[in-house]
């Protein structure tokens, strides 16, 4: 970093040893001061870091060219591989599995039959070879069906107690702290922060509060049809049903956020093609637009993977070098995991 | 209303003439500051506007045993009929209608095709006598097919500059007062209110920050699909599809408010039995619900209409017997507008 001009007067002055001791206290508080002031303390400085800073200075400071309206400042965020954790496998699809179990208790039939069978198995190495069209089958009998709250109830006991094996914490604290910084950042300075996730929206909703400050009507993600109906005592509920409303993929991203939010958002940070079309659309907005895009490429503190940079290639939110190719010519800004983040979770001690 | 406590005292002194003059004028000065402390001014004292009252102080009193978290303060209101006038025909409607010559200029041949010809003919009588499905293609015709910019545009002009025959206004100026006094009452105590009309969604975005004070991401309404592609320049953009997504209306509501919010309101206000689920869904909730329905029984100020009460029947906003009989089962609040509201909209004067 520069050192603050304030100090330059001072050099002009006669040199003499007190001055020298005077002008390194200065420093150090002022530095000490800076490092409380700085809203991205686990960014290293670089690009990235810079980028966000300058975004969020263009468009907040009365005056700037580049001004935006507190009413129109909307970020929007993917989650899985951009929030939190999504190696080896999303979350929500740990979560499907393990309520299998619950599902075949309350329809014995299914015991029987694929691709519940290979599930109930317990075979690790059988399950990871399910075709995305027995996971579907999976996701619709786990979280369709049900009454809306009974869902919310179950996916909130489980999200507090489960735990991720690598690192043995909740799930819900595998956020990258970083990245929380950014959206608590956004937030000071008027920014409504949403999740734009493939995930699925009700999913997200039960803990975006807790875990992101998110509330759950900023939420936009992967939904369901309902159904609202009545109890036998003529009290009235919705029921998840197995049919797709929202597909919050690719080009169901900039189609989501018009549905829900009805504004381009002037910022947006992805990490895969999933993303694609977000940040696209984002980025072709006038004025100051940021679009930011996480690469993984952290063996050691997270993982690294997607075929860009030559990481091997991986089911879960593929960085291709034709998207990265896309970020250099469309000038989105690629965030290094190894690079630009001192620290990756809250959990762990910072490292410079 | 009571008088203040804090006069008490005086009256226990020596009672002479100078006194009396003192606590006239204390009085006098005293219900001036009521006045111009009363929230909901153009609503006259009644059973609404106490239920209001009292549903705001118990849900947003700390300590109060019906308490609600200021995450979790939704209101919810529908549109037409509700907050502006709807009576003798929906504005969105109007705008279609007014947009037929337009879509026949850039497609020619619909001008020999119903139901284009007979709009094209300015046979108010025939107009009206269009079937639904005859309208349906209208809307089509008029609101998609078309960038969500361009939308956007086109709309706002319209409602810039279109007035309704009765009153000579713009359709944004014939909002209900009183229910504007109402949004802003909830929103003063940690409120987000929403609009949710089976009115086009994209459509009352378009004027509803400005008009309601409600931003265009708390808008939920009928919608269609949009579909993502690119310009030749490669610039990506929004069409607007002819494909409806969510029908916001009756089961629609609240399966919209799930989808857009993920959070049942304590709130909401409809006056058709297009509103019926939305209020039941609320008023079936725990703690301290709030479902209120506006009777239009003031021919003379704006318009008496809907079977309940021996009103006459309508195309539009029809609350019938049957609505009227569950809102008194259900411990729904009946807002007169005639009885209730001392003044309806902002650009007449005020009358007691």
């Amino acid at each position: 970093m520069n050192k603050p001009s304030i100090l330059k007067p001072h050099f002009t002055m006669r040199f003499n040893a007190a001055w020298l001791v005077l002008a390194f206290i200065a420093c150090l508080s002022i530095s000490g001061a800076q490092a409380a002031d700085d809203p991205l303390p686990s960014w290293n400085d670089g690009p990235a870091k810079q980028a966000i800073l300058a975004f969020v200075k263009e468009t907040t400071t009365p005056g700037s060219p580049k001004f935006v309206p507190p009413a129109e400042r909307i970020a929007t965020f993917d989650q899985d591989g951009t929030l939190w954790v999504e190696h080896p496998v999303y979350s929500q699809v740990v979560y499907c599995l393990e309520r299998v179990p619950a599902v075949v208790k309350a329809k014995p039939e299914l015991a029987s039959q694929e691709p519940f069978k290979t599930v109930m198995s317990g075979d690790r190495e059988a399950i990871a070879k399910l075709s995305m069209d027995q996971l579907l089958k999976i996701v619709a009998a786990t979280l369709t069906g049900m009454d809306v709250d009974a869902f919310n109830a179950e996916a909130e006991q489980w999200l507090s107690t489960a735990k991720n094996a690598r690192w043995d914490q909740l799930y819900t604290d595998l956020t990258y702290l970083p990245m929380q910084e950014v959206m608590e950042y956004l937030r000071a300075n008027g920014y409504k922060t949403y999740i734009v996730t493939g995930g699925g929206q009700d999913f997200v909703r039960v803990y975006s509060e807790r875990v992101y400050g998110v509330p759950r009507e900023q939420v936009v993600g992967t939904a369901g049809e309902t159904k609202y109906g009545y109890r036998k005592d003529g009290t009235p509920f919705l029921t998840k049903e197995p049919k797709l409303l929202l597909d919050n993929n690719d080009a169901g991203k900039p189609e989501g956020i018009h549905l829900m939010i009805g504004r381009r958002p002037y910022a947006a940070f992805g990490n895969s093609t999933g993303d694609r079309q977000m940040l696209e659309y984002t980025k072709a907005g006038d004025g100051a637009r940021l679009s930011m895009m996480l690469l993984h490429d952290d063996a050691k503190r997270e993982y690294a993977y997607g075929p860009a940079q030559g990481l091997p290639d991986t089911k879960v939110g593929t960085l291709t070098q034709a998207l990265y190719d896309e970020a250099q010519k469309q000038g989105w800004i690629v965030i290094s995991m190894k690079t630009d983040w001192n620290r990756i979770f809250a959990f762990e001690e910072g490292q410079d």
